[in-house]
């Protein structure tokens, strides 16, 4: 199966590949586009991920991920804080040297919340400090052409990694700090469960918040690890159909990202998991969307 | 520490225990109240059940558990409604067996939902069947005094166990449903990440559909099987103080039922296991809570 125009790999499926293997996989199986994370930027340096990048002809869909910001206020805070500005000028940068046509004319800096901090109960405190550091860096994202994407977790991860649970909250938040440079990510595997969804995206698109599309499935039982708790589209229940026509027509026309946390695809060969990948979209996902529209 | 009035032992707390040593060990343990589970009142039969429930005194807080009731129509549908219409009947000759006062007039048969059939991805239609089943329950549940008290589970529960996952969702079913005998339960386990517990709850109390007040506390990481990850109040992160405080302005006076389904608790003694409950309980929910307003 060739790769649907639209796929995107976050290189999170790949866990293990260096930024050059993950590149070259990507490249090798036909897809246009990907999503990259800090950590294999950092290992070979900014300006030589922006080359590989724009020497690879891909489209750049997401950086991932700032955020973690819900501590108290002081030191650790502040040094959080100053690690999404670095996040924020990597995506501009990166963004620069992809392939024009990913989604949006900005950069995509996905953004997880964080959790509860360590022996506290506050919750609406870390939902809090969330907005208030949302509201601090927005100002510099939009200067530097960047969106920052936030990502409502599934609530079980709402007490050690984001307090920022669903879209509806993420809009509200969005709406408040009331700055065109804050953008949600709809992610299958995050809102399927979630009775509000079809509305929220409807309002996240009519407000022009939609920044990307993320996709893998949910299946049961849970294994040890909530973390690795993902599929590639096509092992779980989420109904695919439904929810990339809702995104549809909530009128996203970009990259689709599968991005998939597994034990047993990241112990397979790169291009073997890519290959996966492309099929798995191509049947359950890549069928329901519509081709791009670039201008 | 004295058990707090209101505090009523969920007999999950205790597994292990037959009907004859839960009810003894929350008796011996100064408690006043007690929810029951159909498993163990089926093993002694419902009148030896009820001729024990009123020997010993305690007030009887919830049945548990009628529903699932999520697939497709048919004989095996069929069949769980009918169980249904059995556990209304239980609930209704337990409530009239236990001491007088527990919370509201009625007897509370606590409903969770069922998951999407095996080999499904039709949320939406599960979602739907729940919806009928409870609208062709709820005039005889209301004919015999007992509520229909829907559970919302935690969204990591949505695909396997209850496709019914916030309150919202509960309550905007119930005024669909427009029967009185239709009523919620707010259970911290599954409600505490909510960014819409406050307003709903308020909703719940302003429309007289809080039929119980569930405890246990969610703490990480989830333990291998997700369905044991439940605490007693104080051990992990929720903020008992706040949401006693939501329930409370939101009119509810009943009995407060500690439910926590945990192996290490289960493994104990009964009279151990039901003094733990006492001593957090009192600690940390009870001092947030009003005394009973009995009549």
């Amino acid at each position: 199966m060739s790769a649907h125009p639209r796929l995107s790999i976050n290189q999170a499926t790949i866990k293990h590949a260096s930024l050059r293997q993950a590149v070259d996989a990507t490249v090798r199986q036909g897809v246009q586009s990907i999503g990259l994370w800090r950590e294999p930027v950092a290992d070979v340096g900014l300006a030589e991920a922006a080359r590989m990048l724009a020497d690879s002809g891909l489209r750049f869909s997401s950086h991932c991920r700032g955020g973690f910001v819900t501590m108290p206020e002081g030191a650790e805070r502040r040094a959080a804080i100053d690690d999404n500005r670095r996040a924020i000028e990597e995506a501009a940068t990166l963004a620069a040297a992809g392939a024009p046509g990913s989604s949006a004319s900005s950069a995509s800096l996905i953004i997880v919340a964080g959790g509860i901090p360590e022996g506290s109960r506050d919750l609406a405190g870390a939902r809090g400090r969330l907005e208030e550091a949302i509201a601090e860096l927005a100002p510099e994202a939009q200067a530097a052409g960047v969106t920052l994407v936030l990502e409502p977790l599934h609530p079980m991860y709402a007490s050690d990694r984001a307090v920022l649970s669903t879209l509806k909250q993420a809009l509200d938040l969005a709406d408040r700090v009331g700055s065109p440079a804050v953008g949600v990510v709809i992610d299958s595997f995050h809102v399927w469960w979630d009775p509000d969804a079809e509305e929220q995206i409807t309002r996240a698109g009519r407000d022009g918040r939609i920044a990307s599309y993320q996709v893998c499935d949910w299946a049961t039982p849970l294994p040890a690890d909530v973390l690795l708790s993902r599929h590639l589209p096509g092992a779980g229940i989420i109904d695919f159909a439904e929810l990339t026509s809702w995104v549809t027509d909530a009128g996203y026309t970009g990259d689709v990202e599968v991005e998939v946390f597994n034990a047993e695809l990241w112990a397979k060969d790169f291009d073997e998991a890519v290959a996966d990948t492309v099929e798995a979209f191509g049947t359950h996902v890549g069928t329901h969307l519509a081709l791009p529209v670039r201008g």
